[in-house]
């Protein structure tokens, strides 16, 4: 048995980790969830779930659970987020954190269950991208697993299992392309909202899903999988796979290529984050065969019509403090473009003019990060609101 | 550093396993070789590489060998062929036999190999096929590996790599087609030998080419994959590829599919094996690149259309003493054909025959084996001599 903490409950990996939780109630023990405002499906997990410890984004929302659940503990803000991450339950059992809110909010909670000891199932990339040296050093010191659960993560960590990681020549990430794979970069500048969140192959979550139409959801990978796996970016490539079958591959010294495959169903590399390193039988969406799909393609990456990978990797390889800002200018942009305040070619422009003028801050602490972080999201917010963007 | 032990030098196989020995000095010592009548070839071996032990099939070659070679022992026939399987060399080293020779011939080296308790490099498929059960029993009581060699075999190795066996769902064998994948049954009736060697993406011995066109190979390699995996022949499947890219596949419980890549070239999985479990950097061929491919394809298989597959399954499942059977029919009946003395098509027929026409032996020891394989051959030979066939 293992206790899930699971922040973003109510999130598209959120009920999809409630899906394997459910499936599985001798593995898995829901300990705690943090939600955001979505208080009537929080409710309904609560009923389900009973967890000890519930988390929301409001005072006001804590005040109408307190009243509804006086056997649980309620909290909100960042505490409450911290103390659902880091919450104790039956000590016999394995505590295992879910990141899966939506941006740099992921970071501290992270930190803090870290020094927990918590294994980590990471579904929140803005954290290994905004600040991967903190988190990486911090998971050595306390001997803390980071476990993937980003498809593509997901694949690569089994693609190793049971390899040598000194006998890695290349990762390589594949990418569906997004929503906007058949477009030009002429037809992107009128594309909509609900153009973008249109996604051909995976059913997500709304930011991630513009994140995949920029590309730039890619290049977070590229920067996550940096940590995750301790590669250099000249090691790690991305190629095009239109089909999402193959979820990403890792050849070796020897030219050997080991490749997972499957089904697009993100409750397959959740739950084998949260089991690892058994897998447990399941039966979500069919087994895929690959002769029912018949065909599967691949292209080169195209970084021209794909700017914000290239900003990633760049981002990247410069390292410091430049990757907090790769991913606080696409929130605050991608957060913009969902409110239909900018268009979808404005994202990459906003991204591109906040790296072009940061004045990098060498080794930046995780003060640092905070503070540049929430500085990049004000300013944009700021020209927004003056116009001058 | 390890000794090899290589049975079949000049064959396909051999001559690929010497280019990796000469790639790795530090790492492989040619030990001993097994050649069949190519004497020349087998005097610029014996020049380059000088083994200890050199076995031939002629005692007349064996002399001539002898006369050129006074500092190396020289063995002839099947006395010889055991010799150079289980030469005694530095015993500091690790001792692995190649097993390379085309046909039941290999059963009993390989048998007196692992007796000796030398690793198994294991390319001659027809030892399992034959007496799989005797071969494994004894690898069990000697604690032998068996290592595979042939690609997908090798490729199937390394998906499970750091798995458990228990959580297999399926093994998923790739096969090209072989030949005549875009004939129809009809357009098989006027092949020639010629048209028949001409595998579309791998260069490989004229047996196995024969026995990739009939679609017996991928047969033999799933009655291969049953005893060396342990899954019963419900867990087996095989999938047309075209493009021989994807080299077989594992599916889990969790539906994940773990798959190994690569350019089709045989050094890399007989490096895998000699090399075990460690990967050595190589250059052979060029490393592999989804997008310089761009599509891969796939086709579910045609029973109808490759018979000889199916009668593989059945004698698998039946067991005993069948797969002895469709293995010594497929034997003499190619080797007619690329005598040019039979049809394509007879091999199918004098398959099909031979397996209708046997009479169980029920868990044949090696003697019933043995005087089967030779009764089954000496009785097509017979047939078409007296132009029964």
């Amino acid at each position: 048995m293992k206790n899930i903490l699971l922040l973003g409950a109510t999130g598209s990996i959120g009920k999809q980790t409630l899906d394997v939780i459910e499936k599985h109630p001798n593995e898995f023990k829901l300990l705690t969830i943090a939600i955001g405002t979505n208080i009537i499906k929080g409710i309904e997990i609560i009923k389900k779930f009973k967890p000890k410890y519930v988390s929301v984004i409001n005072n006001k929302d804590a005040l109408l659970l307190k009243g509804l659940f006086v056997n649980i503990e309620i909290g909100f803000g960042e505490r409450g987020l911290i103390n659902a991450a880091t919450y104790v339950g039956n000590n016999n059992f394995k505590h295992i954190v879910v990141t899966a809110v939506v941006g740099s909010v992921g970071l501290v909670p992270t930190i803090e269950a870290i020094k927990k000891g918590y294994t980590i199932a990471l579904a929140n990339k803005e954290t290994l991208v905004t600040a991967g040296h903190i988190v990486m050093d911090l998971a050595k010191e306390y001997n803390v697993d980071i476990l993937p659960v980003d498809s593509e993560h997901s694949a690569i960590f089994q693609c190793l299992n049971g390899e040598n990681n000194k006998q890695v020549k290349e990762i390589i990430i594949t990418a569906s392309g997004g929503s906007f794979r058949n477009k030009t970069r002429e037809e992107l500048e009128t594309v909509t909202i609900e153009d973008a969140l249109n996604h051909p192959n995976w059913n997500m979550g709304h930011k991630i899903t513009i994140d995949s139409a920029t590309m730039i959801n890619k290049g977070f990978e590229v920067i996550e999988a940096h940590y995750l796996f301790g590669l250099p970016y000249e090691n790690i490539s991305t190629v095009l796979h239109f089909e999402s079958v193959i979820h990403s591959m890792v050849e070796f010294v020897d030219s050997a290529i080991i490749a997972q495959i499957g089904t697009p169903d993100m409750r397959i590399p959740i739950q084998y984050a949260l089991n690892f390193p058994n897998r447990l039988e399941s039966n979500f969406g069919k087994s895929l065969k690959l002769q029912d799909v018949g065909t599967l393609n691949f292209k080169p990456m195209d970084f021209k019509r794909f700017p914000c990978l290239k900003y990633a990797y760049d981002s990247g390889k410069t390292g410091h403090s430049m990757p907090t800002v790769l991913n606080a200018a696409n929130e605050a942009a991608v957060n913009l473009f969902l409110k239909k305040k900018i268009s979808f070619l404005e994202i990459e422009n906003i991204v591109y003019e906040n790296l072009t003028n940061h004045k990098l801050i060498n080794n930046p602490s995780l003060d640092d990060i905070l503070s540049l972080d929430k500085e990049i999201k004000e300013n944009i917010l700021s020209k927004y609101l003056k116009g001058e963007i």
